[in-house]
């Protein structure tokens, strides 16, 4: 089986058997990073481009620690030193990288759509790293990853995911991803931070965190972007962790076995206190370790599985 | 045959046959871009530094990428972080990089002259990647690459560069190249833009963009530096661009099958309009690619041809 | 025999044992820079992360290069873009890097003990580029392997030490590892530079220049840190080159054949004059050389050595 469009540029995009095709994939990539010789020869002689809009050390670092793993050339630019100072168009500085001959261009954008217009313009294959508050697939998928690697299947799983709902592209790429797979998810948050129809999205919402929580497998806890609500967060930080925050008494409420996640970077003692974070429960690490995984698998069915495969 | 020098400062340094060596090179690295494989073994364990003083992420990136396709260790310096800033001088700079035993060291810097300091300095091959208005070398050899794969050969071919002359490093080096290599070449732009005494570069001056245009096979159109000019261009983009700016009316008076350059980062609607961009005739991103093919050719005729060579 | 730590820390952590097999290993390792293709397989498929929090080309770009000679991939990363400043702590950025499976973390902060606290955490053995004034052990490892280099031996040798000795951890790196190779130090500085009780670190402490270089084999001069004393610079930096700065006439006073050392970059006229950094007695750019010779022997003793040798 391959992957039926060139670029990754958001979940909705994925059919359940993609996904499923990339998880795959991924358990096998896991490996490599546990072996002396961290490395597979699989795509040397292949480029791929890091272009960076926001600065983003944890992702980006991931996409450059998968590309050497695969062996194939990662070359970094970051936008802010690019020609896009100067003037030039989005769409012009496509076409200059792809007149580079990549292979790959993962992309982080502050603008939702321009990974998009990006894919539209070249023909290597483009990976969102993140476009404003639209999308985040490579998250999505080290998530469903990491859920599927601690209890056993995605599918049946309730999901509860807490916290700034309407500016995450982290929870509106897990929740297409999540109910795609057969899981069941629940949002909570502040009423500010609901985008207004979420439930057209496939969730639920619940009133409460407590409710959210409730017979949960998995709750994931999203980042509040401090750069983001300065204003809100100077006046109650308290009082969003003392509502939102996940604390041991909350997470009692979950199903035994359950699991905490969180995309990074945490801000302890605000989205969860130090003991959620920290416990047996936290798949936290986890996700990063996946994350490397997912982005291996990622590159090795564009640059390389699409030819290699005789499907 | 080999190179004479160890450097490549500026094309005036180099001769007619040096330049046709590096084009023959450049024309068999491009297929290297074009391979599933896009890399060759030629200078495994060489070690080539990219010292950019200015930003500029579509040369160095070009570079990069240039470096890793022929399997070079590649080692980005930005000057900003560097030393020069605690106060080191350029020249203890030039010895501290020679004393890392690097094979080629890429320099860019705001400071005519500064690549041929750093050369005296060092046992390294020095390549200008674009030193104050003074020389741009690998920028006039991908353009005289681009002009021989499109028209066939550059001698006899008449080749019209509008713009700020003046303060073009482009301008200066293709200037030379071209009517070395047998082209004749026509300059034209504001009265402001064209350097005193232009024409003992051993080109012609015309009048008017219309005049220059009459009977070219190449409109090579300069960049307008909006970082040197802002108060000229606040004032009267507008005017430029209609007496200076490149149209489908004035491109008609060039010969047939003439072709369009720009070294990029284009400003649309400035220094040429968006249907002679996107037009047949535009080469613009042949440019780009023959970027990494030209540099390619260098760092092998630099680190490898030269030993390798039994000439 | 084998390091008895997985990190590299400090000085203070090494015996005298193992400070040697790193010199011996270096110097092997200071040929492979010198071959045509300067590049051993050793650690392919080891991932090494640099994680610099301070600016500092020169150490970066010496660790970058010793990596991708010893074949491993080398990963940078700016602390300035990390998730620290969105509010990540230290501690949690340990995790999140070792959850990408990394061999050895190279790791420069401007915090004393920042480097320990990583180590701490993480399974990867970490290499302190440089933490606050604390140590920075990778430049007392060269120094050794340069002054062993050029004089044939360390112990028995006497090493003066200038300048500002109490802010400098390149002076209490070397301080600690000349004297435990058995060299005898001696320091001389502005009062206010030499540390209360600097004789307990092992070393003597001379009242003038004059004193300190008089039979001395070894002169080392530290950077004035114009970043960490500005005030103290603009008013008397001629005063200070008067009273602490190296001239040919000083350095008669030095035993026949001794050398000048500076962990650089220079402040030519401060520290030293030019004519004793650029004469025969100078091996500061040996030093530079000698630096990614170490680094590589670090790298080959951390990520490879221990599980290949069978001691």
């Amino acid at each position: 089986m391959k992957l039926k469009n060139k670029d990754i540029l958001d979940i909705e995009s994925l059919s359940a058997e993609e996904i499923g095709l990339i998880l795959d994939t991924a358990e096998r990539m896991r490996e490599v990073s546990r072996r002396p010789v961290k490395k597979v020869p699989t795509l040397r002689g292949k480029t791929i481009i890091l272009f960076f809009h926001e600065p983003s050390t944890r992702t980006k670092t991931s996409f450059d620690i998968a590309a050497k793993r695969m062996s194939a050339d990662s070359i970094s630019m970051a936008a802010s030193s690019s020609s896009l100072v100067k003037g030039e168009t989005l769409a012009d500085t496509a076409l200059t990288l792809e007149a580079m001959n990549p292979d790959i261009i993962v992309m982080r954008h502050s603008s939702a759509g321009a990974p998009h217009m990006m894919a539209q313009r070249v023909n290597a294959s483009v990976i969102n790293g993140g476009d404003g508050m639209h999308a985040h697939p490579t998250q999505a998928l080290l998530d469903m990853l990491t859920i599927r690697e601690k209890l056993g299947t995605i599918a049946g799983k309730r999901v509860a995911i807490i916290g700034d709902i309407a500016h995450s592209r982290v929870a509106r790429s897990n929740i297409n991803g999540l109910t795609k797979m057969g899981a069941s998810v629940v949002v909570a948050g502040p009423f500010t931070m609901l985008p207004f129809g979420v439930e057209q999205l496939g969730c639920e919402v619940a009133s409460s965190v407590d409710e959210a929580v409730e017979g949960a497998d998995v709750v994931m806890m999203l980042r509040i972007q401090k750069e983001r609500q300065e204003n809100f967060l100077f006046s109650s930080v308290r009082e969003y962790s003392k509502n939102f925050g996940l604390t041991r008494e909350r997470l009692m409420r979950a199903n035994e076995g359950a699991i905490v996640m969180h995309p990074g970077p945490m801000n302890r003692g605000v989205e969860l206190t130090s003991d959620i974070a920290d416990g047996p429960w936290s798949v936290i690490l986890d996700q990063v370790t996946n994350g490397v995984a997912a982005r291996m698998a990622l590159f090795y069915l564009l640059a390389g599985g699409r030819d290699a495969d005789s499907d």
